[in-house]
């Protein structure tokens, strides 16, 4: 494994006061005196010089690691959340599903509270899909119509572009009467970047197409497997255009078109019958462990209950859901509960717009200094390798103290990463983000892909995960202290 | 890579006189002259105590196998098929432009003869194939309908067997009005032995199904992978039984249905619109390439050209029409053709039932003398690891020679393996068969599936396949002997 050479530890070491450092040193019965607050209610967070976690939480922490690291209830909640549910397409009759498995599934754990919050959002639906090579080289491509593409059939002939910005230079109508192909490869890559120039030929290559006057747009996967699985995902139109069908090929798929298009013209026909159908009110699922004593301070943590419709969602996000609710049950089976409460949101929503994530911002954006710490595990169920948090200066010392904590389970802490995207929205409004790096190198093999299945997971991996959301939960509940979270408009730069 | 411990050079090296010890020891110049044959045209098998490869034809062996191995001939006319064809159903439209195809080639790469032969067979077609989960959790499940499955929609309760065991232990009546599930996993193996009884749960499951009465039938794909991609291939209802609808999970999606049966009664609708469809010809397209002294013997390679249709058909068989055209043109370019003429025939119809291998023996049955050896490439493109041959004790020598000179690529004589399937026909009918066997430990990660395409084969190992095969067909055409062909009425035990 490579890690980023900069690392946050050696940075926050050199800027540490000397009594900081000491802190590390305290023996563990001073630790429980000095670093546990009252257990009172306290009507607005703890405001401290220094956000400090003490030894004593620290040693629980180990032995929460180790718990949660020998238990499978990540994996049985993964389990079945992608068997008893299936394929959750936001606004299907298995979002609905969805939401009832997660409420019960919270109770079933023993969540103090679980309540849900409506997240209103236009309904796509993705009826059939196919294309043809027609012509002396007549075959079938398998492909797979992308989220927000209208319905129809072209038959035209393919013009190939070897990227976005290939496509982006063709002049206006120089398409017209054709589908446009982007044959761009995205990278493998642990960190996912890969994704970036990937996903961004799916977001912006439609309306691309459309501008040059394209009747159709086809593109190569954004992903990063070999199998006749094409990758779906969201894609948007720019105002004031013609939405036209737009699909993805599979990989495979991609290459054989692209060795017929190198022999001669490639007619194809792409017949898409998928679009908007109104709209959906589904629920963000949220369930509270309480605090002991500042309960109404939480640490988010969570992932997001609906998928793509091609696989069963195992690693986008049932895994998700599986490592942040297990880690939460974890935390609250110990015999002295942090102080502060651990929230778990299944967000509904995620793939076609963040909203679930926009939703809980909007609902809760006035109260974000109650959240100690925000995270989203939404990368898969590869082995956690990263720690960071956006926490300011007053509180290094004491994610320096969570990363400590997580070293053994491989994880280091790296000058990198950001909000998870369901909790992207808080952090805007002010909530302090941490994340979690999982090793994504696999990811895009899976990722919106019939071949999202629970098999792809790794159990040991998973628990791996479950242990490091554990350990980031309870010691970010526990710590004297806040990790920085304001109004966006009042926090200042620290 | 395990060796089987008796290897066949042991076993010849100690039943052999001195004398062929001794030939191995001979100088290249008396090699020349004393294992040539007079450059006339013979109209019977030349019949010899001990059949011989002399050294000038080892040498030329030599340069022959770095030529081949250099070549990227096989790679590109594998290219060319699945490219240009794609998928290639026997009795499709595909089937037609493939012989088209083949014919071309042929006469492209310098065939001095090429010719094609009928063949007439059923005709079945698949129009489409769903099946679902139904009730509380609901969802699609991705299957194939096995070959010579009828169409039909069966909705039903699914009861699982652990294996083709059980499924015929259940009693005629039991399973009435439900869908028999049989969830055997197949074993992954180098020598593709797993697969005997993986495919034997496809050919033979569905009428044990209909004896204890199923309405349907469904199996986990004979498959080692685990994506979402079934495994197709032909099954037979035996005589007067109703056929019923029968398909194949893909492995991940036998995972889930075994998942949620063992949660409780899971009813499933299975609807496929396939089925037989009147009688169809196809041709087996052959070329030849003209031995120098014996024409009229014949060395004879080659593959099946016909595939499935779920994906283009690279593995199987494209590949081998590859890798056996591009021998026998490698042969063909050498200054000294051999004695005896390359034969390479591209059958038709193997995957429904050995409709081309048949219709040859049927064709050439009373020539079987001619045919110095028979090989067929079926197993994919992994390497050869292998070498062996049905030949009697007078050409075991000969045998150990061709051996020898692929032992460079690799290959060691091993005392398994057997004639490919388009020649068992002839070898029944007393051809010696050949056997150059691949290593096939992810064949089954492909065959019959979606993802048998062009970029799972790996340029560098079909090259080494193509030069094995073109170092075999050379020694195998220019040996002074036979390898033992003889109408099997006729033929002694040697």
């Amino acid at each position: 494994m490579r890690l980023v050479p900069i690392l946050l530890a050696t940075a926050i070491a050199a800027a540490l006061p000397s009594t900081a450092i000491a802190h590390g040193a305290r023996s563990s019965a001073d630790g429980v005196a000095a670093g546990r607050t009252p257990a009172t209610s306290a009507p607005s967070p703890l405001r401290v010089a220094e956000t400090r976690i003490s030894d004593a939480s620290m040693a629980v922490a180990a032995q929460l690691r180790e718990t949660a690291l020998a238990s499978s209830l990540a994996w049985d909640i993964t389990e079945s959340l992608t068997t008893e549910v299936g394929p959750r397409l936001a606004g299907s009759e298995a979002d609905a599903r969805a939401v009832a498995w997660a409420q019960a599934k919270f109770a079933e754990l023993g969540f103090d509270r679980v309540w849900t919050e409506p997240v209103t959002f236009p309904k796509w639906v993705r009826r059939s899909e196919r294309a043809e090579v027609l012509g002396a080289s007549a075959q079938p491509l398998v492909i797979t119509a992308l989220g927000g593409s209208p319905a129809g059939t072209v038959e035209a002939e393919v013009v190939r572009f070897a990227d976005l910005a290939a496509l982006e230079a063709a002049p206006a109508g120089s398409l017209a009467g054709r589908i446009a192909f982007v044959d761009y490869r995205m990278e493998r890559a642990r960190d996912g970047s890969g994704y970036g120039p990937g996903s961004r030929v799916r977001s912006r290559g439609p309306s691309a197409a459309i501008r040059a006057g394209a009747s159709g747009f086809l593109m190569r996967s954004a992903g990063t497997d070999s199998h006749r699985n094409p990758h779906t995902g969201i894609t948007r139109f720019d105002e004031g255009l013609e939405p036209v069908p737009s699909a993805a090929l599979s990989v495979p798929d991609a290459d054989q078109l692209a060795r017929l298009l190198a022999r001669g013209p490639v007619r194809l026909r792409l017949a898409l019958d998928c679009g908007w159908d109104g709209e959906y009110t589904s629920q963000n699922v949220i369930g509270e462990m309480t605090g002991a004593s500042r309960p109404d301070e939480v640490v988010l943590i969570g992932g997001h209950l609906d998928s793509w419709d091609l696989g069963t969602g195992a690693v986008d996000d049932a895994a998700g859901i599986g490592i942040t609710l297990s880690a939460a049950v974890h935390v609250a089976a110990l015999s002295r509960r942090p102080a502060r409460s651990i929230r778990v949101v299944a967000f509904a929503n995620e793939e076609q717009g963040l909203h679930g994530g926009n939703a809980y911002a909007a609902a809760h954006g006035g109260e974000v200094a109650r959240h100690q710490l925000v995270a989203e595990s939404d990368f898969g169920a590869g082995r956690i390798y990263g720690f960071n948090t956006g926490a300011p200066a007053h509180a290094r010392a004491a994610a320096a103290r969570i990363a400590e904590a997580l070293a053994p389970l491989g994880i280091a802490p790296l000058d990198q990463g950001g909000p998870g995207p369901d909790v992207i929205a808080i952090s805007r409004a002010g909530a302090t983000w941490a994340w979690l790096g999982q090793d994504g190198s696999d990811y895009f093999d899976l990722h919106h892909t019939p071949d999202d299945t629970l098999d792809k997971i790794d159990p040991a991996a998973l628990a791996q995960n479950a242990a490091a959301y554990a350990v980031f939960a309870y010691l970010a509940a526990d710590a004297e202290g806040d990790f920085g979270s304001a109004p966006a408009s009042a926090a200042a730069p620290d």
